[in-house]
């Protein structure tokens, strides 16, 4: 049966291409699973949404009988007994998935806020200090310093490739469109590598394809 | 063999009886395995601390030749085929164990942060704006209230009591004892009723009595 990758109806120009249903896209297309998309309203979100992931984001999958959120769940499910989660590496990659989300973007996330607030809208808070933003700039390149090391004598972060490598090199792609990677070559190359490959490719044409097409139906809908 | 918890050699006073260690502890506890503690420097980081875990972090495990960071791969590999992480719920289990680490640590991290920063210490960075505090702390209490939700009809977050009740319910001590829980009582209740379990009270003194005897240690030392 295939599987259903639920997203946003629409969204503005500024997250496209950052929007977290990609790990999920990236990680169907390096198994070459087909799957379809379904989408939830962005606002007001609806209560159907919200029984499928009382948090109200996306992306959601329905495998089956099963219903699932939390990206890092869904690729460890999606990837299980395939080469990227091969058992004999289960708890190293699982490590490295669990370590881009709960030590780098717990970082990278917490600055990355504070500059929106301050850039794009208070929508994402009101305004930090600049003491403030420096420090979470600061705390930020403390981890992605012990990253750069890590990266310097090897291609992917836990042996061969692995969802460890799509969940990081996602959490990496927006400090690095921040021009934060510039003196963490490694890292830099590490996600070139990554996001070099096919099935990055596809997923994040497919990605934007989504978003152009809901611009249409949007304007037709105006029209 | 017995599995061998890395945590800090000494700390002072304050995050005492919050440090990840327990977690680690507590999920032993409940599987009734036993284990070693070791330690490593708090100050200055050393270098074999270091190879085992890149960020300069604890706890760290090892477990016969493999060596694992990460609360969240710990918890899931030490639990992996037992009750506390069935096959047959795995996926499911594994989604609420990180949405703890990523939907509600993620923001309740970010607002605890600032709060330290203002009460205890520069170390933990600049004072934050009493708005920027606010907005975390509106963040925090959005998700806490799609969890009260959740938890207003069930005991445990997915089906039985397993290892996403014990990241879960770790995560939300932080804001229980900061009084945030005081409006979110079926998540109070949640903490209550794990945290009477007998394996965290075990736990819970055995990461106590270990840096009392840090102390005790410390001061023969400097006797």
């Amino acid at each position: 049966m295939s599987i259903v990758v639920y997203t946003y109806d629409w969204l503005p120009e500024f997250p496209r291409g950052f929007v977290r249903d990609l790990r999920v896209r990236w990680v169907l297309e390096e198994l070459g699973r087909p799957y379809e998309v379904a989408t939830v309203p962005l606002s007001p979100k609806s209560d159907a949404h919200r029984v499928m992931q009382p948090f109200g984001q996306v992306p959601v999958i329905r495998d089956g009988e099963l219903t699932l959120f939390e990206t890092g769940a869904i690729l460890l499910h999606l990837a299980e007994d395939t080469l990227l989660l091969p058992s004999n590496r289960r708890a190293e990659v699982t490590q490295w998935l669990i370590a881009a989300l709960n030590s780098v973007e717990m970082v990278s996330g917490a600055w990355m806020s504070m500059m929106l607030a301050a850039r794009i809208s208070e929508a994402f808070g009101p305004p930090s200090t600049p003491e403030a933003v420096e420090f979470a700039r600061r705390n930020m390149h403390a981890r992605l310093g012990a990253l750069e090391r890590r990266m310097r004598d090897r291609d992917w972060i836990a042996g061969a490739f692995s969802v460890a490598d799509i969940m990081m090199v996602d959490v990496l792609r927006i400090p690095r469109a921040e021009a934060q990677l510039n003196d963490h070559p490694a890292l830099a190359d590490y996600v070139a590598r990554a996001t070099a490959r096919p099935a990055f490719c596809k997923a994040m044409a497919d990605h934007m394809a989504h978003w152009q097409a809901a611009d249409a139906t949007r304007e037709a809908a105006s029209a």
